[in-house]
């Protein structure tokens, strides 16, 4: 393991449990029923364990968007041609996509990263550029990356988060784009979970039944090709991975080992957070789950990562949208923490007073 | 029925069909995966057929929060005592309460009625009195209010209504403070719906066991002594009702007859639903629910009026804070529908081309 790898992850910390405690006190002499405020209530707890206070603050947000190619791709598991990988990545920084809308509707600066597109991408300076190679090789014929880029993607990840929070970060939501990363994806969460190709497959961007059949064939083809070795996330990274998943992993790994609360998007997003939990177990604490989304293996991904998603709305078009969606629903629950009146400041009676 | 209330159900129209279909073939062109964004474009085309635009807005939103008081809760059906009414609605007019903290955060104004809480209200200039009386009568004894009363409190709601509308409102959420509403929002859901009281009766703000087997006792008592009509919402709301939920009710036909959405928060605004839906079933059509609160008879309502809650946080605050929230999403919806690039703005290759 790298040093920057193996030293972001002596820095993951349990959360801090005084913190916890003041946060859990106040939220009991708030002017509300006890719990009435149920999940708000334990999500500005967790938070508030994250970030190590007692009255957490979440005010500058940030979603990272990281887009990478996959080889495997040419197999044909994707609903979409690899070209709109770039085209898409443009959409972002011109501000048209999903994710723009809802980041500037939460306030949450989007941070896109070109981790290994395929297609060239004109520089531009929304663009942070860290490609590290044109796309994966195509996972059904051999590894789609080597171990130093399965290390180099975990490291560009964990360099970018801890620039962000230099400039002042309080939440980081992960986002994707990449032509064929369910199909990556899917083959991480049967490696890591124990599940069968087919329990984890789903249709990603639109595949019909035929296609559907024949991406859970290439998945097993791939797992088979490589035989990836499920204690070491970093060899199932590199065998059935992509730049993109690793750049996210290391993006929670990085917040993590800086008291950053890290929201989860959806399939692919975690997918990365099974290789960061893997590398890490710890960093599970660290983590928040934006939302459910219709991939079959990621109710179950979740599930063995023991998160609870926020909302369920059953979108399933990454880029971070869940993530800025939930984000903002953290903020609430920490500004509730922070504003709301107690009892005794509000003169209400508390019950059976 | 009197003639602002007739007027008011006559003018709830159907949804407009072409500004739905717009909605949905735009929705179908956005640079994403057809469907990709779930029930935020089931939402986004909900609100195109409510304001009748093929491209709604929502940008000025509003929450009502009606308070008023109950002739029960002298049996003893709330864990917290009658005058936390009237100090709760101090705590909104100050900024200290939840749905303040929260309507701040989405940018909702919130509006705050007297509609009958029992203790004395110094005159503000943020509350809105429309006292109908010092609390209702105790249900378990005879009818919570007059058949006139109760019709005072929906043209009250439908007032409130449509002066916020005239200053500009483009979605309303409901809110609702009233030590003892959960129980009579239990007595109404299980004559409007046709359950056992046992069935939909909770726990409100926090009762023991015992505390919720004399609560279910008592609103048996009160249907009994009062056998409301189920047919008759009015004579419902009259002889199990509050002031506050038929102001709520009032609020959700008034803004179906102007063609704004309305977010139903909770479990007290979904007895309001019923009551509404009971006397004009189009305005389902312009409901929104917010959240699945954990009262077991919030889900069984829900379902009985076709309405899938947006938000499962396990909130049980009323106020309107689920409401709030959702208001906030709902918007996201129509951001999206609006602000996202199609596949020919973006030059982005479609599937399949």
């Amino acid at each position: 393991m790298s040093d920057i790898l193996s030293r972001t992850i002596a820095n993951i910390k349990p959360l801090d449990k005084t913190s916890m405690s003041n946060a859990k006190r106040r939220q009991d002499i708030l002017t509300k029923p006890t719990g009435s405020l149920g999940r708000l209530e334990d999500l500005s707890i967790q938070i508030a364990g994250i970030q190590a206070k007692s009255m957490p603050q979440i005010k500058q947000k940030a979603v990272i968007v990281m887009a990478a190619d996959h080889g495997v791709a040419a197999r044909g598991t994707s609903a979409y041609p690899q070209e709109v990988t770039p085209q898409m990545v443009l959409n972002f920084l011109r501000g048209g996509a999903g994710i723009n809308v809802i980041s500037r509707q939460v306030g949450a600066r989007v941070i896109i990263v070109d981790m290994g597109v395929a297609g060239k991408l004109d520089s531009n300076p929304g663009l942070v550029s860290r490609k590290i190679a044109a796309g994966t090789q195509d996972m059904s014929k051999g590894p789609a990356m080597s171990l130093v880029q399965a290390t180099h993607a975990l490291e560009v990840g964990i360099e970018i988060v801890t620039g962000e929070i230099k400039k002042g970060l309080d939440i980081v939501g992960t986002g994707d784009m990449g032509i064929g990363n369910t199909t990556a994806s899917s083959a991480i969460c049967s490696v890591m979970i124990g599940k069968t190709v087919a329990e984890v497959t789903g249709r990603g961007t639109g595949l019909d039944d035929k296609q559907l059949q024949h991406k859970i064939a290439i998945i097993n083809e791939a797992i088979a090709v490589n035989r990836p070795d499920t204690p070491n996330p970093l060899d199932v990274l590199a065998k059935v991975g992509g730049f993109e998943i690793g750049g996210l992993a290391g993006v929670i790994l990085g917040a993590a080992s800086h008291h950053v609360p890290v929201v989860i998007d959806g399939f692919i997003s975690g997918a990365a957070a099974l290789i960061a939990a893997g590398l890490c177990p710890q960093a599970k604490e660290y983590m928040i789950a934006a939302h459910c989304s219709v991939e079959p293996g990621h109710k179950l991904l979740l599930k063995h990562l023991g998160l609870r998603p926020i909302l369920d709305l059953e979108m399933r078009l990454g880029e971070g949208t869940g993530a800025a969606l939930a984000m903002s629903i953290a903020e609430t629950s920490v500004r509730i923490l922070a504003e709301m009146a107690t009892f005794s400041e509000a003169g209400v009676s508390d019950k059976g007073e």
